[in-house]
């Protein structure tokens, strides 16, 4: 699908917002017809006592004979929701609702809400833990930094499904995704390109970790004091590990500094990338802008300094939409009854994602659209194959 | 719907059982289509920030705008399942499929499953307690007695949301419902007869509070040691406070010895009725023999000692089904804003199941058939009534 212009999407007003949720946006349907005596005594007593029993006798029947192998869990305590911060579970529930949608839709994987009134850390871990046998994978979904490191780090360490902060590294793949469609497109490699990412949240690690482990070593982080390095004093564990890791000359300094020299930049924060920052990078730079709904710089000022331009929005061309990664990555998991996901099945994502823009990549066409129907099964294959290739089963 | 033969139900094989569970029962899907980029600019971002932004102002929002004040979390831990008992929260999953299924297709309510790895009462509530914004009702189902008692009081007192655990409180308006259509088929009232309560489990202490509820003023209830009576010093807190409420003749003994001169008995545990104590009820004697699948005494037994035979069974007439009762009483509860499910809605529940007979009334109708499509609107509609007269909002 072409992507749609802004007049398209600048008629949707309030109202439509509104009352498209009223209700809410999901329905649970029963799969078995429930209309005579005979399907109650195979859908529920006494039947379903049967296949009660033969899994209590054979615990892997759990996975082949109910829903939870399939579902996931889009678990959130509401801490850092989209561009609105702390506004809690309650009202966090409409974009789970959403993402939930998008599973089905995009992934064509049964998806339930979960959002839990606590953010004290221990407790969001336990409950989870104890719902396990209700679900099949867990999506967190807009849980502020640091937290979300640690609840993350815990459900994989504590559950044998698989687990992903979808704000982490959903984006990250979609972001390594696009930098090799625009390393191929401006003909370079991206391991001998200098990355710097603005922004040191969630996704600021995660994309970070993930160019690392893709083969790019030359990465400058900054967060809202500067770039990371070995000198500071004020960084908290997640950062300081960054540091160890990124920035390999020591450069100090803010944005501009940074860009000095520099081939890539993605922005992930709210700040905003100032023009004489940008004349700085590279010939052929690659400007990736991904605040919403406001980019830190526009496409058409960032063009002038930059061979290829992507953002977060739809009404502009490149979008990095999780959209594209998140249903794949989990239904790949599920499919090959990965455990976990790893490093290498986040990757093997980006790779099959950045596949697809073939000989139709153009400096407008770095990624395809996140409503391009060969993405799913393309990314789902991919991760089933490095699951197995990664000792993820 | 005619009762459907045993020869129908005889049919059903195991593998139709679990070829129709394979994948598990439900389905979640979006209610809104997600097909172009200004369905997602709608359903998420940035359309959902605004919803969720309104309920960050307006909590009451939550209630119109997501799926959750309308969704039923069907609750368990597994340790009573059906007549199959502690068989873990992993394989009681298939029965709470079932179950939302049913509230589906009986109650119109969306639901969703949640089964907990944990036998601890402290652990279950706050578990349920913390995913409150998730839902808009609780049903708890087969958790074992007496903590059942425990969990549901503390939910009930700790959400604002109806709470009921269905084995009680759905067995009891069921019964309840029964007796009134079996009292008018044998021209009594239920005040003044004598009922015996065979099984003091979670079915048999709910039943007992509901029949002194609804009026009825002589009961005897057996646990597997004889009649509950003040004398005994063998009794938990909940059987304690059962025997100071009942029994008002402090009859000692065995079955036998509690039917003697009874109206009605109500069979709540896997015992049998020995010919020889049923033989000692009144003239027009009412026999509820509920334990599934094998009843206390087989119809063509107890038809031989009483007016009006009820089973649990649904080859058989009057089948006492829970079906009849929770769809409407959480629809009607939801419908009506209810904060909690009162023993007047209970009543109230009852009574319009039982008034459906009408003139049809006879000794092998006395209450409508499960798949009565009259039932969960009258129902929810005296539910919701009963809930406005009795605070309950």
């Amino acid at each position: 699908m072409s992507v749609e212009s802004t007049k398209d999407l600048s008629t949707i007003t309030d109202t439509e917002i509104f009352d498209s949720h009223l209700g809410g946006k999901l329905s649970v349907q029963s799969k078995m017809p429930l209309t005579s005596k005979r399907d109650l005594s195979i859908a529920y007593t006494p039947g379903v006592a049967k296949v009660s029993q033969a899994i209590a006798d054979d615990p892997a029947k759990h996975a082949t004979h109910t829903w939870a192998s399939r579902l996931v869990a889009v678990v959130s305590d509401g801490t850092a929701v989209l561009g609105l911060g702390d506004i809690g579970a309650a009202a966090s529930l409409p974009v789970m609702e959403g993402k939930s949608a998008l599973f089905k839709e995009f992934g064509g994987l049964d998806s339930i809400p979960l959002v839990l009134d606590t953010k004290n850390v221990d407790e969001i871990v336990e409950t989870i833990v104890r719902l396990q046998p209700s679900f099949g994978a867990v999506n967190l979904e807009d849980i502020s930094a640091p937290r979300c490191f640690e609840i993350e780090r815990r459900l994989i360490e504590e559950l044998d499904v698989p687990v992903m902060h979808d704000d982490q590294h959903g984006t990250a793949v979609v972001v390594l995704a696009a930098l090799i469609g625009a390393a191929r497109q401006v003909k370079r490699d991206i391991s001998s390109m200098k990355v710097v990412v603005s922004g040191a949240g969630s996704a600021g690690v995660a994309v970070t970790n993930l160019l690392l482990s893709a083969g790019v070593d030359d990465v400058i982080v900054l967060d809202s004091r500067g770039t990371i390095h070995r000198e500071r004093n004020d960084l908290n564990q997640f950062k300081a590990d960054l540091a160890a890791r990124t920035n390999r000359d020591d450069v100090m300094g803010g944005l501009a500094e940074a860009l000095d020299g520099a081939d890539v930049v993605v922005g992930l924060s709210s700040s905003t990338f100032p023009e004489e920052a940008l004349a700085k990078m590279n010939k052929d730079a690659i400007i990736f802008a991904l605040s919403n709904p406001s980019p830190e710089v526009m496409p058409d000022v960032a063009a002038k300094y930059a061979a290829v331009v992507a953002t977060g929005r739809s009404d502009f061309p490149n979008q990095i939409n999780n959209v594209l990664a998140f249903p794949g990555i989990f239904r790949g998991a599920l499919d090959s009854g990965a455990k976990k996901i790893t490093e290498e099945m986040k990757v093997a994502a980006a790779h099959a994602i950045a596949e697809l823009t073939g000989d139709d990549l153009a400096a407008d066409y770095i990624i395809p659209s996140a409503l391009d129907d060969r993405v799913m099964p393309a990314v789902a294959a991919a991760v089933g194959a490095a699951a197995k290739a990664s000792g993820a089963l």
